[in-house]
């Protein structure tokens, strides 16, 4: 299949050989879609469909997708056609350009400016979904991905153990400050064997709560685009922004760092990753969404659904051959939630102010500890705080601390990189208990210490 | 990663090289999993839960977790943490357990004879999530996957497109029966290449409807054993049971004929892919499941529940790197209505006699026919019915179809294995149209030989 406008744009260029490769058949979709406009008896689509009296007793005369009216008792709010028939593959159209009102809503003034530069997202399985989708468009057998040492474990899975690429991993603090050196380093180090590299971004940072101020967010952009213009080489950035929307401090940034990509350089491609799962705290409704940002001078006179089209068809082929569409009934409630912005905001500032409350008691007993022993990583968002753990095995510690204190964590060991460390799961742990847990902390160290004496 | 049971039991033989080494990484599961039993402060799990006062104006002391109310009453039948939280990455266990006793229901005596041969189910996204996840986990690159030339279009996206394999083809029909010649010289075909190999076997068959009677079913059985034993070679079946349940004479086998092949022979192993997709009628609830039959002699001594967490740790390294996790609150649903089978079969028998009503129309239409124009492929069941097209191209028929009657369909033309013909969903159609739909084919063939002449 030809993807002129792909090639025309060099979006082509930042995909694998897969990617270039990968498309959604037409076939059917060609059809159903005549069918619609053209046709008044559609044999077309692969779903039951009847008057409700026809197969349910007592039923009208609504023609609808068949289903068990004990099922429909569970979706009361939704008409069954918003629940019970496929999504389109990438989503509801009405629901992706919600989301894209949403994005551009939260991007400001910024997000006026370049609303024309960002796609209509296209719907995942969460953010995990986004960002297996992404690898394998973008990146090749023998290519490595950049992204910090300290990142979720199910980035080395997506990318390594399922994708089969190694990852270039820079330390993320030099100096208590993101590792800016670091990250250039990585990426001038990938580009010496490759054309073409991917970044993962995930801000606010899982396992850290690391969130930059302004200032930082602008090194780190000055570095990017540095990087990018002096080795005249692609960079495609994935934004993990599955924890946007959870800052508690007045210096983290609260606008996707993806805004300030956008439109900012003709070798940088930046792709949005969102999920409804925290976002909109619906971890199983199992939405996520992928969301381009197109740079000026590719898009200049070019027909824009054109190119939409295209690129839907390329992301369609993985979703399609993967899992065929995501589940009807969440994003069509999350489409309803969307449009009552204020008040989603609103429900959804008293998880964020409890999250914060949590963050305050966690500074407040961290900053007695002796950072010889126990040190907490720059941590002002998101839903994790890491705690390095100094001189004794941090599994030691989690064993300790889950036999001794009850009190359950997730250690992390990778001696290679100099990683020793416990991730605190804050969003799950009660206020009243975070005193007990961030006091537990230097209890096991010193514990393993003695018992290791 | 180990995994002693299945390569005891031989079912590592199955695997490809890539499904050899996936597995789901046990830390973060590990530590939570010990959460629960051993600590009163769980630090480990990566959702925001509190109490709902602390979260939620007026609300109570319940700790759930964080969740908007304006999304909660989307779903007012069920709890919180049945919606909002992650299901488990192969799905809620009492939703797995209610699957598994489903399909033993529907085996009836033989489902009862072999339950203890039968795993847990997995889920995943429809049966699409299915196929994608045996297909990378059994072929190896270079493998071909055998399946009959008339098969669900997306068979070819998920196994060539997106994973890379072949097809090995045979056409499905021969004499009007199913073509058990062809479809053992395709395997017979494989084994000389490669030392195992991966059958997709649809029934009810899409596009055909086809569906075997007992005779048959028997026959295609001792094909298939006879093959495996003759040639001493492995043989994985993945039985596309989508459309289970939709059978509309007294002849088709209504039992999938999954369990004639559980415990028939060591080397093969039978997977059942199911879907709540067309089986429960909420296509867009995206719930499918894997179950493995297991032969006797791999089992016996073994601790099963250690081969169930084996073959879990090897499915879930797939879901959990591809989508991370099912639809929760669409499984808690689902769950619910498997709890009351009578209901649930009550109410799906609308749809049934709905759509079978619709196939005695196309029957009574079809036998009309000139068969040196148009014939219509056996169809006893499945929400799909082929009318092979002759002497006039099928593509042609289909733009006729829909530019002079109105009546729009899927044409389908493989020139080179002789399939020319047009789908008809004749479950999306009323059933006062399908007269009019299946008088129009044959107009339509004959306007298209005349505009040729």
């Amino acid at each position: 299949m030809e993807f002129p406008l792909l090639d025309q744009t060099g979006i082509s260029g930042f995909l694998s050989d897969w990617g270039r490769n990968i498309y959604m058949p037409q076939g059917i979709f060609y059809w159903s879609g005549r069918a619609k406009k053209e046709a008044d008896i559609n044999a077309t689509i692969g779903t039951a469909r009847g008057r409700m009296r026809d197969f349910v007793k007592g039923g009208d005369d609504a023609v609808v997708t068949c289903h068990l009216p004990m099922f429909a008792r569970h979706f009361p709010t939704l008409p069954p056609d918003d629940v019970f028939s496929y999504a389109p593959v990438l989503g509801k159209p009405s629901f992706r350009k919600a989301w894209r009102d949403w994005i551009v809503y939260k991007g400001g003034d910024l997000g006026k400016k370049i609303k024309d530069l960002v796609t209509l997202p296209m719907t995942t399985s969460g953010v995990t979904g986004g960002l297996f989708v992404m690898t394998r468009l973008l990146v090749d057998p023998g290519e490595a991905v950049v992204s910090p040492d300290k990142r979720w474990g199910n980035y080395d899975s997506i990318v390594t153990l399922n994708c089969g690429h190694p990852f270039e991993s820079f330390p993320l603090f030099e100096g208590g400050k993101f590792n800016t050196v670091g990250l250039r380093e990585a990426l001038l180090r990938t580009w010496e064997k490759q054309p073409k590299t991917t970044l993962i971004l995930n801000i606010p940072n899982n396992p850290t709560g690391y969130t930059p101020d302004a200032d930082e967010a602008g090194r780190i952009r000055d570095t990017l685009l540095g990087a990018v213009r002096e080795s005249g080489k692609r960079l495609a950035i994935l934004f993990d922004d599955a924890y946007e929307g959870y800052v508690y401090d007045d210096k983290g940034v609260t606008r996707s760092v993806f805004f300030d990509y956008v439109d900012a350089d003709p070798n940088l491609l930046p792709v949005k990753l969102d999920g409804v799962t925290k976002e909109l705290l619906f971890y199983g409704g199992r939405i996520g969404l992928i969301t381009f940002g197109l740079h000026r001078s590719w898009v200049r006179g070019l027909d824009l659904d054109a190119l939409q089209s295209e690129l839907d068809t390329k992301v369609a082929g993985v979703v399609r051959t993967t899992i065929s569409n995501c589940c009807h009934p969440t994003q069509s409630a999350a489409e309803q939630i969307l449009q009552q912005r204020e008040q989603l905001l609103e429900e959804r500032s008293g998880t964020v102010r409890l999250l914060a409350e949590r963050v305050r008691v966690l500074h407040e007993e961290s900053r007695k500890y002796d950072p010889a022993e126990v040190e907490v990583d720059p941590c002002n968002g998101g839903f994790f705080a890491f705690f390095n753990i100094k001189g004794v095995s941090a599994t030691a510690v989690a064993e300790k601390l889950i036999t001794k204190y009850k009190v359950a964590v997730v250690p992390t060991e990778k001696k290679g990189q100099g990683i020793n460390g416990i991730r605190v799961a804050f969003c799950g742990v009660p206020l009243e208990d975070m005193r007990r847990l961030c006091q537990a902390i230097p209890q096991a160290v010193t514990d393993v210490r003695q018992e290791n004496a």
